[in-house]
């Protein structure tokens, strides 16, 4: 799986792709579609490099890049990624080797592909792809198990969740990329002591700590997908926060699931950092001694390469001036019960069609240590203990003037670090 | 809201709108996209009219239809409806209004709009338009009493079901049309009196009788739109056939609700009757003396004009050569106790945004009396009681060869009957 575009002694031209802690040296490359900030140009596809942004476009206009990858590059230039998606493995492999070449720091291209780059602080970003349908799913077994004790304290663990990946259909409509307004919603929820409902500003608004799977070559209805070729269906991952309202979410979520509670908002980060990218971190998922055998349609071929070990962060700077920022959630999506593939191979088995642009969340990480849970339902257990901020004051849910930043990274001794940027969003009061 | 289109007196130069008992007589003209049987031709849209179809790409290009109309008729004859749903009521009142003269009997243009007409049955469809999202509803209240007490016979009704309009996401990637083939999904499930779960093909296989509604204009992110003006988001009503797997459903969906057991395949008639047609059948939809005020956001400006009565039916071909076709479910949309615009307000209270095309289903609707059960769930309860079939035999749940039928009508004296056409299924063995 590891190739010449992942050897860790790589360097690039472009001098901040070096840069002590960086997410995006050249081992890394995630595709991202962006403008000029604050233009009306068109949207268009590019890779992030150090601080910097390699032009598709124009990096296609320069014909320097290889005629073989021509159709791949023209796909990953374009508004969105769909049909970079759509293309597949041997195609995405391809254009990443010549991306890899044409960033070296022998590159002999350098001093023409220099007008191809884009500072990344003067650059706007929209989402990687239009999303036909977004789905959720519930991988982490200790989310399942904190917020299970919150919501039915006396019940135990779901009976079928080692037997299948739980999932729901999101909204797709409401999906929007890093830095869009976080608009407290309105929603219908009960009063403590009363008997009726109101419509009011959610009081119990919440994060989740997650990443988004992008959904390459699609499937056709009635075609299910084994968990061995089912990786071939997923592009890459960004960031993913699937904003809830918890008071919401008890309210309504008998017995069709959650509806409100989340379509007001989902954010994604503008980057799409590819699965080959992160194959130096593969790893296993953990199995305990009493967890059940997998259906055979759902075993991993190759159990000790079917998770990757993505360190995860979500950060908090409070509402006001000077606030310092407080590490709330930091985890590993190594703790995952359920893979990537598995996720794709139960989407499938009854047939459902995945189309290029799908987007598959992971559902909320969280680790089985204190600090690892990934949204504050389970770090204030539902509300009762309320986490001290430093410098003083206090949060059970967010407030608002709130900002919430996701980072993701992988990092080990002998391989590069591979980072996903931010996934950030500002909590406004109810329009 | 009536108008002269609406005229029960009216009649078409196209003599088959006038047959009794049809559909499609001329004040109904509901739209849909077609093309010839089998062709490669462009999909393109039309208007039902008696067995025949007006087809609007050519209307357009006859150059008969009156200028202030064209922008209309270009949405309107696209290979989607998406545009023409845009546009709103004023430019669909518009266009109906035109359609209607350029129809009637008196019509001097009717020799030169012959060669615009295409036979109905030489005809194949596809969906009305590209879905965005699909979000299905649970707004009867017989169907939620039916299937609460099968699932969980000792509850007592779902507390906040007469608070606010249950939903949840669907998915749109297997939204097809009438006529697309019923493969029977496979779907892990549990088999009674054994432990371990397993992959097979369901075993309980359903139909529901729904209701679509198509969005028109869209809303924006942080948007609610109000119930007095939620309709004018709505375009028309399609039937609707959530097909769904119980073995699947039961085993599932807690806590996130239903998910293979819905998204393998989701039906729709090819004809979307516009609001408009359905003018003359508006009613008050039921309250009980003890149904709870609605909270001010979803409480109805007309409450007499709420409901719409639409006559539902679902009927069943069984298996087999020679085999009587039998009503399986009779019930009327009267009986829902959300409405449309209910469901549209909900929906964006929370600022969720609509996008034109989008699909809402209207929920399984049942009616208050044996026989208007609006799936098999009910009928059986929950396979306990099997249904006997004229000819021999019974079911519990759909078996291989089984074809259903949804139909759907308006009719009552002083008003021309608007039909639904069908929504069909056949269906076939897991592949």
């Amino acid at each position: 799986m590891l190739n010449h575009t992942h050897d860790p002694a790589l360097r690039s031209w472009v001098a901040s792709a070096q840069a002590e802690g960086g997410d995006f040296p050249i081992q890394n490359l995630p595709h991202g579609v962006f403008r000029p900030r604050g233009s009306s140009e068109r949207w268009r596809g590019g890779v992030a490099i150090g601080d910097q942004i390699l032009d598709l476009s124009r990096l296609m206009g320069s014909g320097l890049a290889r005629p073989e990858v021509l159709a791949a590059l023209r796909a990953a230039q374009a508004d969105s990624l769909n049909e970079l998606m759509a293309l597949g493995p041997t195609a995405w492999r391809a254009l990443r080797s010549e991306l890899s070449r044409l960033l070296r720091e022998d590159a002999v291209e350098q001093q023409a592909l220099a007008s191809c780059l884009w500072p990344q602080d003067q650059a706007e970003f929209t989402l990687p792809a239009r999303i036909g349908d977004y789905t959720d799913f519930f991988t982490s077994w200790h989310h399942m198990r904190n917020a299970g004790r919150i919501f039915q304290p006396d019940a135990p663990p779901l009976p079928h969740f080692r037997w299948l990946p739980i999932a729901y259909h999101g909204r797709a409509s409401t999906v929007e990329v890093s830095g869009a307004p976080v608009w407290r919603p309105q929603g219908i929820t009960r009063l403590a002591g009363s008997d009726a409902p109101r419509l009011a500003p959610v009081e119990r608004l919440d994060y989740e700590l997650e990443l988004g799977a992008w959904v390459g070559p699609g499937t056709r209805r009635g075609q299910p997908v084994p968990v061995g070729g089912a990786e071939a269906h997923l592009f890459g991952l960004s960031l993913l926060n699937d904003w809830s309202a918890r008071d919401v979410q008890a309210f309504e979520a008998m017995p069709l699931g959650p509806f409100l509670a989340k379509n007001f908002l989902t954010t994604v980060s503008p980057w799409v950092v590819t699965l080959e990218a992160l194959a130096p971190y593969r790893c296993a998922l953990p199995r305990g001694t009493d967890d059940p055998p997998h259906l055979p349609h759902l075993a991993p071929p190759d159990p000790g390469m079917a998770g990757i070990d993505i360190q995860l962060q979500a950060l908090l700077t409070p509402a006001g001036p000077g606030r310092p920022t407080v590490t709330l959630s930091r985890t590993s999506f190594r703790h995952g019960y359920w893979s990537l593939a598995q996720m794709v191979a139960h989407h499938t088995e009854g047939g459902c069609a995945l189309r290029p642009g799908d987007l598959l969340g992971t559902g909320t990480q969280s680790g089985p240590t204190e600090g690892e849970q990934g949204c504050l339902l389970e770090l204030t257990r539902g509300g009762q203990q309320a986490l001290p901020l430093p410098g003083g004051g206090q949060r059970r849910y967010l407030e608002d003037g709130d900002t919430l930043v996701l980072r993701a990274w992988c990092e080990r001794a002998g391989a590069a670090r591979i980072g996903f940027g931010e996934c950030r969003g500002t909590v406004q009061p109810a329009p």
